[in-house]
């Protein structure tokens, strides 16, 4: 098979054999080219190059291919990967469409996460590719967060001390908020702001109640962050979860459903948050390999928005 | 058990009991306590406290502790946990004392690399103990990083496309620099770099040899740290390492020692850089899921210092 490539255009005379490879587009007697598929054909079909008229090696079809398209290596990478897992595969816009829509981005693009759960397809699936134009894929999907832990309420008296509050076993016992010393809860700032916003808490400092305004602030001084991770804390405790810090594994709260004595999700705040893909796909592998799921969670208008990201085998 | 509390000291009456606990230090017909040891007592041996004369309560007893030392639930956390392992502990100007030489940490806490690894006792242990009083433990060693990959010289040529170097496919297959695509060699601009500086590699970009200070400036213009990680990696090269890239796995390079088929090292490039401990922890616990030992480098005037941390059962 004989290549021509003529400025930013290849093709190659029309085949039977491209027709049944499913590459390229027919256009009168030409079978048209995009670069994914010339290198393809040039590195798995012995497939020969002439560039405006002059026979071309490896490297000048390299050249030219990099030079074509953005993100020519990533695209090219997933692009042969699916191939030898069996599919068919057209590039379409940055997307490579197969049974799947696949999305390929390299490792150190930085996005966010919303941006990512935007491109709502069926089927969508992120192809993330390292350094070494290995491809890991991966399944994005909104979810609806549901546990199945309730609580009915009561009320205890609780006393700050440093950062920590000190309260009735009781709400350990029951309820798994804080951590059991001796015959205390120990509770963190942030707990203690939901427990007093709902009513079932009132803490004293050196014998004095404390407003709950004047524990957000004591809050706020230890994590800038403090009220926008209360309010994902409330959206949580609604949504009928044991919500603990997820600060071991590099998120902010892991997730007990209330069925599962082990936590199932860890939850990181995403928001607006630029994340480079390498962190994403570290974050999913140190979530697999303590079997938990990863869901980030971003604002849309007043509402949370929860957004599974999963390793997929295709 | 009585404790009597007066301002900041704490004793009790001496008794053989606390002797044989290893709690306390005896001063004529008093036992002095700390109030990692007030704590215990009062938690673990039910002992009744008097503050200035008064009856106390837990919480008061919680008060006094945490107002008495820095960080007292960390310190506390940890001596709780080795006495609960059976070890005879003291508390010593924040460290606790056992078999090994125990420094706790709260997971919050930055400190550099070279700042811990600057405490050299014999048997220096970190605990890091997180926001829920958990404790895990840490060995902390220097060691002498050597791998027994040798490379024996050859000439190739290169040809600059984008931020990568097409190549001799030898160079992959031989010694495992860059990646195999189709019959080329990609490698990184640091690879690249390297292998100009050893005159192994002429790369070419339009025609044009490049130097090795201007493929040096096309580095910095992808990576700020480039020189520094090119000073690593040259290191790794002279120790008898293949390095690949680690930031699949949140560090900076993998190594391979030439023995072992899977990569035995994960190494991070500290130098100055304040982690907080939680990083380190999930670094070693990342590193661990995947057997692999974490590695930290920093430099000491112009020497690296590699530094082995790695998780503990005490």
């Amino acid at each position: 098979m004989i290549i021509h490539i003529e400025g930013k255009k290849a093709y190659t005379p029309h085949s039977k054999r491209l027709v049944r490879l499913g590459i390229g587009f027919k256009k009168g007697l030409k079978t048209f080219l995009n670069p994914v598929e010339v290198l393809f054909l040039v590195l798995k079909y012995d497939a020969r190059v002439e560039i405006n008229g002059k026979p071309a090696g490896t490297t000048d079809v390299f050249e030219w291919c990099v030079n074509s398209i953005e993100n020519f290596m990533q695209l090219y990478s997933v692009y042969e990967d699916l191939r030898s897992r069996g599919y068919r595969v057209k590039v379409l816009d940055g997307f490579l469409v197969c049974k799947y829509v696949v999305l390929p981005f390299c490792e150190r693009l930085k996005t966010t996460i919303s941006e990512i759960s935007k491109r709502r397809f069926e089927k969508l699936v992120l192809a993330i590719v390292d350094e070494e134009n290995d491809v890991t894929y991966y399944k994005v999907e909104e979810i609806d967060l549901r546990g199945e832990h309730f609580e009915e309420g009561f009320e205890v008296e609780g006393v700050l001390i440093g950062d920590r509050v000190f309260t009735d076993p009781t709400l350990h016992k029951r309820y798994f908020y804080g951590g059991l010393k001796g015959n205390s809860t120990i509770l963190s700032l942030l707990e203690c702001a939901y427990l007093v916003e709902i009513g079932w808490l009132n803490v004293k400092l050196k014998g004095k109640v404390l407003s709950l305004e004047e524990i957000k602030e004591i809050g706020r001084k230890h994590d800038p962050n403090f009220d926008r991770k209360l309010e994902v804390y409330r959206d949580l405790k609604r949504r009928g979860f044991v919500v603990k810090t997820g600060l071991k594994f590099g998120s902010d709260f892991r997730l007990y459903d209330g069925r599962d004595v082990h936590s199932r999700y860890l939850l990181t705040i995403a928001d607006n948050r630029l994340f480079p893909m390498y962190e994403i796909a570290r974050a999913v592998r140190l979530a697999q390999s303590v079997r938990k799921k990863t869901v980030f969670v971003f604002k849309e208008g007043d509402r949370n928005t929860y957004v599974l990201i999963e390793r997929v085998k295709l």
